[in-house]
Formats: C-alpha cells, sequence, structure tokens
C-alpha cells in the first residue's frame, strides 16, 4: 500500500539535492576540519562555505551562525547561554516566553526556574496569538529574554514577531538599555516564512535541518554580533567557542543546502500548500462536531489541526495508519506522555475536546489526490471510532 | 598523488559496512521514532535494535545508554549532569580529574569551579600515567566524581582504569558510600581495547562514533542504573529524559554498527598495528635528537608521538602534507591556539621540546608500505627543517 505522509512537522524525508550535496562528505571528505593537513582544510572549507552561504540567505554575518545539533540544542543555547551569563546584571532576573512554546523552551525555562529566574508565561488567544498587551507589560528593567517561537509546531499559528520585536525595541530605546534580548523558535517556520533576523528584528534565531528536509541532528542558531552569551557544552572551543565538539561538516553542509532550496522554493509551495490545507480543512470540517483549531488564517501553509468531538485522536491516528495514512495527535514530542497538549490547553480547550485532536501537516509530496484519499476514509473511521466511543474515551 | 592519512585519532572515514547500515536510514526510514505511526515506529524498533546491540557488546542493560550528539556532549553530560545535581549532598563538593584529559573534560571542570566544585587535577609521570597514590590521597568525603581518561588522544597512554576503579571501591566500601562515581572516556580506546563498563568498574563511559569509523555527531554515554543524574539540554524528554532533541537514528545506528565491528575487530587489529607501530617508531627514532612521547609499551597500538628537536611541529605537519602524508602535532582540538600541548606539559616537557612534537595515528589502512615512504621523506624533511630551524622557531 502507498503510504501517505502527512507528518511533515514531526520531520520531514532528506530531500535528494541534499543527500547528494552530503554524499561526499560522508565517503570522501572526512577529515576533521580542526586539523591543518589537505583532510582537514578540505572540510573546513567546506564548512566555512556552507556557513557562508547560510549567512547570505539570512543576510547576516557568517560569524554569527552558530551550528549546533538541531533545534533542541540551538533553543538551550540560547535560553541557557544568554540567561546563565547575563544574570549578574539584574536583581531579580526574568524571562518572558509564552505558554505554547515546544518543550525544548517550556522545560528549559522550568530549569531556570529552578536556577533563581523568574519565568513569565505569555497567555494566547483561542486562535493561538499571543497577548501583546501582556506581553507589553511583562517587560521589566529585570527582563534579561524575550522567546517566542515564531509558528507553533501543533497549531500551525504564526506569531507577530516583527511587531514583538517593535516593542521591545520602543522599550530599549526609551530606557537606553540593550535589554530584554529576543529569541525566536523559528523550526517550523523556515519552509514558509521569511526568516531574516534583521528584518525580524530578533538577536537570536534558532532552526534545524530536520523539518526542511535535511538531514536529523543538524541545526544553528542565528546570535548577533556582540551579544554576551555562554556555551553549554564545553571542549575544544569548536563553533567560536561556543559549542564544542568535532564539527557534522555533512550534516551541516546538508542544512546549508535544504535551507537554501527552503528559502528559495517558500512563497510557491506556501501557495500550493495552502491551496490543498484548505481544501481539506473545508471538507474535513464538514464532518460533524468537528473543528478547527489554531488561526483560520494566519497559520502555517502546511498545518492543519481539527478537534473530533467523542474521538481519541490516538485511536484516530492508529486507524489512519492502518489505512496508509501518518498523522498524529499533536507533535511528536507529545505522544509519550498522556498529558493533554499544552498547546490545546492554553487555547481554552477542554481536557476530553484535547483528546481528540488530529494534526495533519503537509509537504512536498503531498497533493490533493492526497487529500481526496483521506477525505474517503476519514468520515468513515470517526464514525465507526465515534460507535465505539464511550469505551475508547474512558482511556 | 595517493594520501597517507596518518591522522585517524583526529578523525576516521566512516567504513564501508557502517555507511550501507546507515543508508536506508537517510533514504527511506525517516520517521521520528516519538511518532506513533508506522514510519515513526520503524524507526524507533531501528533505533532500539541498536541500543541492545550496543548493550549487547557492553554487556549492559539497554536502559543504561543514552545516545547523544558526540563524545564532547558526552562528557559534558556526565560532567554536569552528576556534579549539578548531587552538589547539595556534599558541603564542599570535590571533582577529581587528571592533567591530561581531553580539553572536553578540562573545560568542563573549569567551568564547574566557577560554580563551586573544587578540582584536584592529578599530576601524570613522564611516560603519562597517572600518579596513583595522589588520586588515592585525593578522594575524601566530598568527592562527587573521578573521571579519568582510558587512552589518552596525544600519546597514547593507557591509564590503570582497573586499579583506579578498585582503589574508589575500596574507599566506598571502607566509608560505605557510593560515591565518589567514576567516568571514564573511552572515545579513542573503543577501536583496540576492552571498553565493557562492568569489567572497568566505571559508573559511566563516554565513546563515540568519528574514531571508530563510524559517522560525526554520534556518541553514547553509558549510566549505571541507578545512578543521580541530571540532563544538560531539556526538551522533548528523549533518551529516558536525559538528552531532548529529536534522536538521531541513522547516525545512532552507525555508531551500533561500527562498535560492533571495532570490538569484533580489535585483539587482530592491535596486533597488527602495534607491529607497524613499533617499526615506525624504531626507525623514526633513528633520526638525531627525537624522542618518543607517551609510554613505550601500555599505550594505543596506533599511537605515535615523537619530540623532533630544533623543529617547529607545523611546519613539519606541512611539509609532510606536502608529500601527502596527513599528520598531526597534538590534537586536533589544539590546532586552533598556540598555546603548546597540556599533556606534553604535563608529562615535563619544556616549551621548546613541545614545539618539536608530531603525532601520527594510524589505522585501518594504514601498511608497513605506507610507513616505508614517510621513513624515506621524513629524515629529508627534518633535516631540511632543522636548516632553517632558528627562524621557524622565533614564531
Amino acid at each position: 500500500m502507498k503510504r501517505i505522509y502527512l507528518d511533515y512537522a514531526a520531520t520531514t524525508p532528506i530531500r535528494k539535492e541534499v543527500r547528494e550535496t552530503m554524499k561526499i562528505f560522508e565517503e570522501k571528505i572526512f577529515g576533521n576540519p580542526s586539523s591543518i593537513h589537505k583532510e582537514g582544510r578540505t572540510a573546513k572549507t567546506a564548512l566555512e562555505k556552507a556557513r557562508n552561504l547560510i549567512a547570505e540567505i539570512l543576510e547576516v554575518k557568517s560569524s554569527e551562525i552558530i551550528f549546533t545539533n538541531g533545534g533542541t540544542e540551538s533553543i538551550n543555547l540560547a535560553l541557557f547561554g544568554i540567561s546563565r551569563t547575563n544574570k549578574k546584571f539584574f536583581k531579580k532576573p526574568r524571562l518572558i516566553t509564552s505558554k505554547i512554546e515546544h518543550p525544548a523552551v517550556l522545560n528549559s525555562m522550568k530549569q531556570l526556574e529552578k536556577e533563581g529566574f523568574e519565568i513569565i508565561y505569555i497567555n494566547v488567544n483561542k486562535d493561538g496569538l499571543i497577548n501583546i498587551n501582556e506581553l507589553k507589560n511583562a517587560i521589566n528593567e529585570n527582563t534579561i529574554l524575550v522567546s517566542i517561537m515564531y509558528a507553533n509546531n501543533e497549531i500551525g499559528t504564526i506569531q507577530p514577531i516583527e511587531k514583538i520585536s517593535k516593542i521591545i525595541k520602543d522599550y530599549q530605546n526609551k530606557k537606553r538599555k540593550n535589554f530584554p534580548l529576543f529569541h525566536t523558535d523559528a523550526c517550523q517556520a523556515a519552509g514558509y516564512l521569511d526568516i531574516r533576523p534583521k528584518k525580524l528584528g530578533v538577536d537570536l534565531l534558532t532552526l534545524n535541518a530536520s523539518k526542511i528536509y535535511g538531514p536529523k541532528a543538524s541545526g544553528l542558531l542565528y546570535i548577533k554580533e556582540n551579544t554576551l552569551i555562554e556555551p553549554l557544552i564545553f571542549g575544544g572551543g569548536q563553533e567560536n567557542n561556543l559549542r564544542s565538539g568535532t564539527e557534522n561538516v555533512s550534516g551541516w553542509i546538508g542544512l546549508a543546502k535544504a535551507l537554501e532550496l527552503a528559502q528559495k522554493e517558500k512563497d510557491k509551495e506556501s501557495k500550493r500548500l495552502i491551496k490543498i490545507r484548505d481544501y481539506a480543512i473545508k471538507n474535513i470540517l464538514k464532518i460533524e462536531k468537528t473543528f478547527l483549531n489554531g488561526h483560520p488564517k494566519i497559520r502555517l501553509p502546511n498545518n492543519i489541526n481539527i478537534i473530533f468531538l467523542d474521538i481519541e485522536g490516538e485511536a484516530l491516528v492508529l486507524k489512519l495508519d492502518k489505512f496508509g495514512i501518518s498523522a498524529s495527535t499533536g507533535s511528536a514530542c507529545h505522544s509519550k506522555t498522556l498529558e493533554p497538549s499544552h498547546v490545546l490547553t492554553a487555547i481554552g480547550l477542554k481536557r476530553e475536546a484535547i483528546h481528540g485532536s488530529l494534526r495533519l501537516t503537509l509537504g512536498k509530496e503531498t497533493t490533493k489526490k492526497d487529500i481526496d484519499y483521506l477525505l474517503k476514509v476519514l468520515p468513515k473511521i470517526i464514525k465507526e471510532l465515534r460507535a465505539l466511543s464511550p469505551i475508547s474515551l474512558k482511556k
């Protein structure tokens, strides 16, 4: 049976062009970039070429790009690296974030709370947009860092990053301070949105490869020059002393290639996917007792998140899987726990409704035909599951 | 010109069998192991198979294996993870290490010193063996962790890990305590030595793939069950909540395969390389004003480290490079700095001598013929460089 993969937000396959680019670095160019012999220099040159390419795409300096092992590490480096080293300049150091961030942000914040930071979690409205006034009021002279994600991984809602940046800049100008700094997790955005840090007005920006058809274990953190930050991982001093460990040459070259293609194709691909997305949403909502999560328009072109009342989402995902369709109840990171999604909780849903959530995330291979197949099997599955619902909901 | 790569301690190419094993996970099996659909489950099953294989090789439980991004991250997780979370149980928390550890250990220790830990650096003798009595005396009731590398990356000296473990166990038994814990960095040892944690008597053990013909950005930390440790990287809770971030499935499967082959072949390969190594050493030492660093016998089968007096090591490496031979002045991690090697300093060498160090590390592809070529060109190069030496040494 042909598989229909609709879980691109969890992870993407590596696209052919990226694999081709990486191949020679897995087979032939294997040197340690810190070595001064030919093998080392060749690896180093290739790595710096990748860094320059990324800098060009993001319209920043190469020295502002720190390669990491992925989105989670980049986020940890941003949050811990900024907070711990700047803590001493603040009486009662405060960090601001939203209630719907990725666990990499929320669990880092929890740890930072233990380390003595005050964490302010900004609320979101029913569409998942953060409360801008609340954010504005939360910024005070103890605020070191604001971290707000660009686009949500579960419900796809896109935050007004430029607007938030303007608020922060206005505050800085008024107080003649360089704080708070602003970090955004742009992992889900890179395939569809403008991610240039200066355009967005952010000081730190997280990206990774495994959501844009690049390899796993490869990410980056953009850090605006002259930003005081300390490393999370200590050792040989690679990555400008901010991230030690032998460089992942092939993985980082793969990230550069993936990012180049993603940003080149983003407008065309967004247009194509919005059409398929809205077609899917319109038709899925014809099933009774369903509603859409996330903002109807200000959302990622590839994200669909629907509540099916009286349905147990996990059962739905497993049933779809039997029909060859890969979907998710929320983020892949939640599937280990039985906790209701913190994102769906934050937009005001009750536990019972959250249990019936289905996330479908589209990608490069998704066609209208795939959605037509989904639309054919989904109503039957829902009907079948609802017939069993009193039992399945007790779980 | 055919290249003769003699820098296997810096990094190894990926061997064919490992590449073949990884291939399908880069091309077809791309799911996020946290997803519950077929793609996710397939990835998860493969990942757990890799973990089980490693557990079998190391004769430990699968649950004791935490996958990481490489040796540096494993070391950081061991050192920070153990120290920070157990700190509260000790009045004046102490960590013990040696003066010749990898920068990943030494720079983590420096950071931990800033965080209030007392760090004791054990001396080594002229062969690079640590002073066992000094270590014994350094252990007190405030000691949380001892971290001693298995085999040195620069001079190849192998430490008596079992003997150190016995000292620690004796102390624990006498005091009826579970501390200090014992961590060893076994990155350089995995291709040649017995690395079974229980045999060695260690509580934590670091390994990585890129030194044993596996991929870069892939490592593991063995953590004995019931050991209290906290994560370094927070997020989705992968790796038993100790190391968040989407799993690097292909990289970790590559590590398992590389480790399987390395441990299977270690005795035969050690025997082969010791012959070539000793042949090379004997003949290089015929060049005047040279001597061997590291223990003549208790050393890695693939390590040669020689001082050429009145020579500038970097010039020598660059010259060898022109003749098609890849070598190193010390570890790859040092080549960025102009600091003299801390390892060669610790074994008692003067700055001038250290400047003339050359590390040759052999590997799978190394043959006696390669060494014969080296032995042909090396004396000429040394003679030539020594003729220039007063100038080059001023650098």
